[in-house]
């Protein structure tokens, strides 16, 4: 089933953008959904998971077994670990928060947690995973995360981030960089995501509490994901 | 022929190091050398060459062909163009001083020469190069060398360089340290070495003239190697 919109613009014209009540687009730009995967819980995976997904891909980071760290719990680091373990691999979500350590483990499924902030933990950590996506979208030191091999990052931030050299060196480590995927690589995931029943952690809201969102957004009070229930609340405005 | 040493020791002792008169030295540690690869400008090989050769190959930047840049005209810099020219590739050489260029396209072959300080001429350059060999052991801005898929940082520099995520995002690019290489593939790089002539650019030297050539280091006054001739003049002390 190809996904389309279908409530009533205000004043009756097809308008363009994600709000639209008719969207109009080349089939090759349509992702197709299996009836399984729901639509309040599943369209975040095509921007937060593609993200992920897409360089674990291309880094070889997807072979069962792999032990992978995610870096930051948000938007994109939960599905990655959702995915991640749907995959067959072993995962660390890594982080600065200790109060996360549940979260991850008993709810997203992950093997181990790393606090970030402790270095004995992280020294010991050292090599043990095959690669790193780093989804931190803020100023944050490299050097506890440079050490397992790959570290993808792909959090934009604005500042230069600093690169320790020699870790880089030593172990012919690399630091690279992704951002989305392809419609095909997107397809893939889309399918693999209603096969493994995998959907983002969401907030749904109506319409009229999207302004208090962006409120909440500013003080970080976000559960990874919040989805506007278009259909039912948007005809009202 | 695997290489030793015969001069003898002052006090008729096996040594260790570099300077010994007999090197003792399991056979899996011995690197053959061709027999027209000279005695004093083969061995820096082992050390300059080695170092860009074995991040050429691991990170597929070998086929004929592709387009390399090479950043520093030092020791590892100057071998990195002969390497890259012998195996067909085409070779840009990015250095901060304008004055060598002739040096770099003349001299050693290299098709193409960028000075990194011409915003525009490097802004031009920009995803010409398939991947580029960093051999710049100083603080220096990775911006203008991010953007042509993989860099590869061979130079050792203790300071954090800094780490544009944005350039690393989009195009998905890599950057990545390397150094030196194992002995299989450091026999492969002197097999390779000694079939096209390839040999380091050296200063020979007597060893009455190395603390002049310490002087010399700390001014920067180098061409690329000094190399003792021990054989000659190690005796007379």
């Amino acid at each position: 089933m190809v996904q389309t919109y279908s409530y009533p613009d205000q004043d009756g014209t097809i308008t363009k953008g994600g709000y639209s009540n008719i969207l109009v687009v080349d089939e090759h730009f349509a992702v197709r959904f299996l009836d399984n995967l729901p639509m309040d819980s599943g369209p975040p995976l095509l921007c937060a998971e593609i993200t992920v997904y897409s360089p674990m891909k291309f880094f070889q980071l997807t072979k069962p077994g792999s032990h992978i760290g995610v870096v930051g719990l948000g938007g994109l680091g939960h599905v990655a670990v959702k995915f991640a373990k749907a995959l067959g691999l072993k995962v660390t979500v890594i982080s600065t928060s200790p109060s996360k350590e549940n979260e991850a483990i008993e709810k997203l499924g992950a093997d181990a947690f790393l606090v970030s902030r402790d270095p004995a933990k992280m020294q010991a950590a050292i090599n043990t995973m095959d690669g790193i996506i780093d989804t931190v979208a803020a100023h944050h030191p490299l050097r506890p995360l440079i050490l397992h091999g790959k570290l993808i990052l792909v959090g934009a931030t604005a500042k230069a981030l600093e690169l320790p050299v020699f870790p880089l060196l030593l172990g012919r480590r690399i630091v690279a960089g992704s951002t989305i995927g392809g419609l095909k690589e997107t397809q893939e995931m889309i399918d693999f995501a209603g096969k493994h029943n995998i959907t983002a952690e969401i907030e749904l809201i109506s319409m009229d509490y999207v302004n208090t969102v962006m409120e909440r957004l500013e003080k970080n009070d976000i559960k990874y994901r919040f989805v506007i229930d278009i259909g039912n609340t948007l005809k009202a405005y």
